[in-house]
Parts: C-alpha cells; structure tokens; sequence
C-alpha cells in the first residue's frame, strides 16, 4: 500500500513539473496582446561587487555559467549583463543578447507592447523574473526583483534597460502598467543602459518599487501582470530637431 | 550691542514667521491648473486606537483641539475625520466639512484638476501634509503622510477619501500623478469613504507608495508636486446601466 501511495505522489511530481516547464514556455495572445508567463529565478548573485560574487559562488561549489577572466584588457568589450548570476564573461555590445540567450537562457519576445506575467509571487526574495523584450529594432531587458533592502520586509523593483548605450537609452521611454481591481499603477521612464548595472538602478530606487501589500492588492493568484509598452522619447526628438 | 542683536533675530524671526504663513495660503494658478501650496503638520495622531491617542496626549500635557467626549450614543453620528489630531468631535457626515475647516483649518480648494504642492518634504516622520477638495459636488480630503512603517525607513503614503459614504464613493476615480525629469508615476483609484479611517487604508498599503529615494526622484527644491484628478467612475456607471 505505501509503494502505491508513493509511486501516486511520484507520478504528482512529475505532472507538476511538467506543468511548470509548460506554464514557463507559455506565450499566448490575450485580446491583442503578447501575454508571456515569466518563472522565477531563485538569484545566485548577492555579494556587493561581482568578482566578490563570483568568489563566493565558487566558494559555495555553484560554478559559474561562465569562464573566469581575472583583467579586463580591451575596453570595448562589456562584461556580461545578467542579473542573476556573476558571470565572467565579455564581449562586444553586439553579441549580449545571444549571450543572455543561449548562456542564461533568458527568452527574448517580439512585440510594441506586451504583458509579463510574472508568476509565483510568494516566492522569498532573492527572487528575479527576467526577459528580453525585442522592440524598435532594439533589445531590452526586462528586470522584476524581489529583493529585501530592509531585512524582514521584501520588496518588488521593476525596470527595464536598453541592450545599448546610454546614449541610445536617452531615444525611448518605457512604461510599466499594472491594472487590476479598480486600481491602476503606471511607472514611465527613460530605460537606463544595461552598461549600467541593474543592481545600482534598484539600490538607487529609480524604479517602479511595490511594496508587498500593494503587490499582493495587483496579483491575481499569485502572478503579477505588467503591460510593458516601448515608444520612442517625443522629449529627446523634439530636443534634437532645435 | 546683544541687546541689539537679539532685538536683529527676533525681527528675522516675525519675517521668517510671515513668510510661513503666506506660503501655507498661497494658491496661484500655473498654465491652467490650479497649484496649492500645502505646509506640513507634525502628526499629534500616533497610537493604534483613537481613545489611545487622545489619553496620550492629554498625559503629555496636549490638549486635544475639541472636547472629549466618552461614549457615542446615536449611530448616525460619524466621529472627526481628521488625520492630524485625536479628535473626540463627532457630527453628522454633512457638517464634517465645516468641522475640518473650523476646527482644523484644513483649506478646500474648488476645480477638477489641481496641483498640491507638498513643501518640506525633508521633515521627520511622522509627518501630514492635507487638504481638502471640492468636486463633481463633493468634498474630498487629500492626505499626504510621511511615515516609518518600519523603523529608520520613513516612506510617503498618498490617498484621497471622500467626505461621503462608502457607496458614494464607488462613484469616483481619483488620480494622482507626479512627472519631473523625464519620469512618471500615476496612480489611480476608487476613493475610500472618510468612514473608513485614513490609518487603516495608510497600513493597509492601498494607496500610492513613496520611497525616500523615489520621493527625491520627483522633488524639486524639497518640495514634491501631485496633480490630482477626480472623475466620476466609468466602469460604475456602465456596470449600473447594465
């Protein structure tokens, strides 16, 4: 009787699991709209400076994903951009985003406006949910951190970052939106460089920062949905046609 | 030649006084909107129960701005609504307006669209900076405060209840947006009733939340500009028609 009961729990797990990888792939269109399920991603990246990072995942056993360079040599290349692991690799601006993809395995989605549907809320920060989001003929990178700066009480930090220069940054804005139950939170802003690093973007607060109680008044069973809509900045054309 | 100098700082001192009260009446209108200059108030109300906080501060040698009384013996009665003090006033929900401006000197303002000029916003917690506002018919209390939910973390809470009852208020959407330097932040709501007490929606978090750094973000020169904008709610009427 208990090797039944525990090959039915096996068999659960595994249904689970398969639903998990499932809900993780799912890209749907709802009412015109590009709805992209996002997991989360438990950060493996905590230490205050990346080579500190790195040390410590190594430390701990965790390889990480990459190889480790001690000196940076050519100062046109870029280190690697992931926000969730401390990663040691370079390379040229061009070549990040098939880096991100096919090293971190961060999914890349085409559309002007799309919903990030970031699931399993509950989840103890450190947590990220991370995407790249390919629009105007460029890259971005979509970052929701669940981080606790004040120990005990976890907080939600939204951004997005252009896979470009800062001066290209300057060319869009980004809008975040959050709609549900009569009540609407919209956070527009430049997108910063991803040469900038993601980690400063939210310690200096220049986000769109949730609390729990207001996260859990926008989710809905445990997902967080976020319109995210791209546009090219009217400021920065305007400033540039004077 | 000290009598002369301290005769010098007390002058200064009615200058400084003078300028004090001008700008906490000022109200001038900027490229078709309306913009209240609004000085904050060091909170008196911080304990969890009314009574609480009305004994405290009759133990602390604060009189309560009103008279106290102990029981409430007829159910149509509503008590003071006032943010900033323990006021053991209690009236009928029409004359709470003329309560707040009388007792509490709390301005109202007229017009759809205004901009609340929230000055100071460098003070210590626990600070409030409120107004009232008349629209659509009517009366609205604005409440800014600046708080430490938890401690050494001061945040700033903003919300709009309506001077009416909570069915009333299911009537309106309220919107509160700040916008400087290339970024935006909109926030919009159904109001609470006045009923519901402005603590609870504060601890609750139903409302828009401010870092100290996002609050920086939008400020100018300390202080922090809100437009506000009150519709009557859409998606009432057309559930209403249906």
């Amino acid at each position: 009787m208990l090797f039944f009961t525990q090959c039915f729990g096996a068999v659960l797990d595994l249904i689970h699991l398969r639903f998990q990888h499932y809900k993780a792939k799912r890209v749907f269109s709802a009412a015109g709209q590009l709805v992209c399920v996002v997991n989360p991603t438990h950060s493996l990246k905590y230490a205050p400076t990346r080579c500190a990072a790195a040390q410590t995942s190594t430390e701990q056993g965790i390889l990480p994903p990459c190889h480790h360079h001690e000196t940076v040599h050519n100062p046109q290349l870029v280190p690697c951009t992931c926000p969730l692991f401390s990663c040691p690799w370079e390379g040229h601006l061009e070549v990040v985003v098939s880096h991100l993809r096919q090293t971190h395995r961060i999914n890349i989605l085409q559309g002007a406006e799309i919903v990030f549907l970031a699931t399993d809320m509950h989840l103890p920060a450190p947590t990220d949910w991370i995407i790249m989001h390919s629009c105007l003929g460029h890259q971005f990178l979509l970052v929701l951190r669940k981080q606790e700066k004040y120990e005990g009480h976890p907080q939600f930090f939204a951004t997005m970052m252009l896979i470009g220069t800062p001066t290209q940054a300057d060319n869009f804005t980004y809008r975040l939106e959050l709609n549900r139950n009569q009540r609407r939170l919209k956070w527009e802003a430049t997108p910063r460089s991803v040469l900038e690093c993601v980690d400063s973007v939210i310690s200096d607060g220049d986000c769109l920062v949730l609390n729990t109680s207001l996260a859990q008044l926008f989710s809905d069973n445990g997902s967080l949905a976020i319109g995210i809509a791209i546009t090219t900045s009217k400021v920065h054309s305007a400033e540039a046609e004077m």
